[in-house]
């Protein structure tokens, strides 16, 4: 058996990224960028007013009240050809050009507008040069970096891309992942459903984890436990860069998918991890595309699914692949000593009197309850060994999803 | 000016869940279920093995090593035809169902097979009935309401909905969100871009926001700063549940989209926020699409996007609409006390020596720099008149986006 971190860096250090593929910035949210991106502005490209109010020279402004000439209007997008001078003041908006002259805004809740004048009555503070102006380049100046490649693009990078008037970014493309459960035992959601049979779960779920990762899942259906059908159906990945199979790949008899693709060129690199759940797992390489072999059960499968499936992905699309934050916490229980394998609990969070995040493991832990997983706020890791844990001791926990961030 | 929580309730206040559509479970992640979702199976519909090994009576395994008589085989999907009798075992595999007679699984790593014969050479612990079996409905019963209406589907739904044998799901429709940005002094990304315009992003970071929020953006264009302009480009937001504008809701005399729009029909609910940044903001509605006004600064807008227009396309969704979660976290270094605004600041987040979040604000806070936006790790939250937070103090912070929660 094999730790998790050395299948995890095993999997990545066998993956490169794919290739690129450029996006319009209305479809470059979540893609990973595949190259530096370089300012093709200054921001902003002039010192511009960050209020609403009057372009004046800082020196005007002592000896509060003090009446100035109006000598102009700037809206948002204007400009003003002329100079302001002494004892004169220029109508600003907020993002407008700063008039040459001028240095600074008074802003507009601190005057009163006259006839061809503005009474300036007062402002909060010292009054220097630049107030209220934001000066060229304080963002950004034209060719600085703005966003480096390998980088996932959040709501705020599109902005940035888009103030650097780059409408077209260069992104890898996205992982195409073949999905294979395999067993005589599942059905499909909907299909007949034989007497010893039960409901297939994973295709359908790994779909989701694969699109919220940012691939492309191709389903190619269940594989019968027979060789000729896996070899067959396996052959639906053709053109995938990852094929997941699930199932088939526990200790007994029905080691089949192993064999199977074993007889069309599957090389294995390993076997077994130890953790739990989701000991027998396999990682290799079919031809050109690389092979996961997931267990079947489906907590197990969704759980290596995130900490090796998820880190592939990533790793496909240019990012680094690495495991799920961990997080301290503090145990909402008592915790036995662990084992030889690496343990990763479902549980509830929630937080303490002093905020402090506390995570209590569910009693059952059976590695097919699919409710509990999904009733689950987090998993509590337990490293190989690990010693006992009294309730509000320490331990580490990976958060399940979150719905908060989205920018 | 208000509050922006009685500004968050009264947006939410006044939307509700749009209507339904019948998504396939592969289409089905990250949408808001609109109905409780009861499982149309029990999981497992029947006792199964847990492992692969030996299906036995459990008072056969008493006085071990023992011989039992091997007298019959089950695959995962097969079943066996008799009753497992005293003596007697059954090869079986995981999934696979218990035959009648046997009550307990011994795994095979504790037998050795012979000729028509498994020894059963020693178990870990005390063997009862039951070991190594997972009883029928262990997971959910027929009829259980596994997944409750109103709630975001993850990866791990999925995974349950199927199981659940739900192959089709009622889901909330995606809100259609029409997005107006407003102003002469700013150009498309890519467009040509006059002496006195900077390239305008908002557009296209809200339309990734609303897409990260589950919505369908549809983008208008940019309305120049013109009356007949703005409310004829705002007849585009016919059909959409949400319009967007941005800009031109300033103190200023360009206050142009709140005349025009009310020109049309809009009637405003309210104006004003006391925070920062993002003061100026406007929710309404135009006919029955409700109108929320951003402030056109891109720090601004995207800062009140999370606040307020996240929360409204999660209630047309279904869900509660609630504002961002806090989370405690340490200042980085000492802050000042704040004024009558709430404040939300761009920071850096890490984790000191005892795991505790640390969250140090950048020293610019100007709502024009969007590079600083993308690259803070979170908001730190400083309500009306807090006082000063010296380095090492409490206060809270909102995450920004959180790459690793895929479950």
């Amino acid at each position: 058996m094999i730790s998790v971190e050395d299948a995890l860096a095993q999997i990545c250090g066998s993956l490169t990224p794919l290739g690129a593929e450029q996006v319009s910035l209305s479809d470059a949210h979540g893609r990973v960028l595949a190259e530096d991106l370089a300012a093709r502005r200054t921001q902003p490209p002039f010192a511009v007013s960050a209020m609403d109010g009057y372009a004046v020279r800082a020196v005007d402004i002592a000896g509060l009240p003090k009446r100035l000439k109006l000598v102009g209007y700037i809206p948002a997008g204007g400009s003003h050809d002329g100079v302001v001078g002494i004892g004169e003041a220029v109508r600003i908006f907020t993002g407008a050009r700063l008039p040459d002259g001028a240095d600074a805004v008074v802003i507009q809740e601190d005057t009163e507008a006259g006839d061809g004048t503005v009474l300036v009555k007062d402002t909060v503070g010292p009054f220097e040069p630049g107030r209220h102006v934001r000066q060229a380049g304080i963002d950004f100046v034209e060719g600085q970096i703005g966003l480096k490649g390998g980088r996932r693009l959040t709501a705020r990078d599109v902005g940035l891309a888009a103030a650097m008037n780059r409408p077209w970014l260069l992104v890898h493309r996205r992982p195409r992942v073949a999905i294979l459960p395999t067993g005589d035992e599942v059905a499909l959601p909907g299909d007949p459903i034989g007497p010893n049979q039960i409901v297939s779960s994973n295709g359908s779920a790994l779909g989701a984890l694969v699109v919220a990762c940012g691939g492309v899942p191709i389903q190619l259906g269940i594989a019968r436990d027979d060789s000729d059908t896996l070899k067959t159906m396996a052959q639906g990945a053709a053109g995938a860069d990852l094929l997941v199979t699930i199932g088939g790949a526990s200790v007994g008899e029905h080691d089949l998918v192993k064999k199977a693709l074993g007889e069309i060129g599957l090389s294995v690199d390993f076997w077994k991890i130890a953790m739990r759940p989701g000991k027998p797992l396999m990682f290799g390489r079919l031809g050109t595309t690389a092979v996961l072999g997931l267990p079947g059960n489906p907590v197990s499968a969704l759980v290596c699914g995130m900490l090796f499936l998820k880190p592939a992905i990533e790793r496909l699309q240019g990012l680094p692949g690495s495991g799920p934050a961990l997080e301290p916490a503090r145990a909402g229980a008592d915790l036995k000593a662990n084992d030889g394998r690496q343990d990763y609990m479902r549980a509830r969070l929630s937080r303490d009197a002093d905020g402090a995040l506390v995570a209590l493991p569910f009693t059952k832990q059976d590695s097919s309850m699919m409710s509990a997983l999904a009733g689950a706020d987090c998993l509590v890791v337990r490293p190989p060994l690990a010693p006992a844990v009294p309730a509000g001791g320490r331990l580490n926990i990976i958060r399940l999803s979150d719905s908060h961030a989205i920018l």
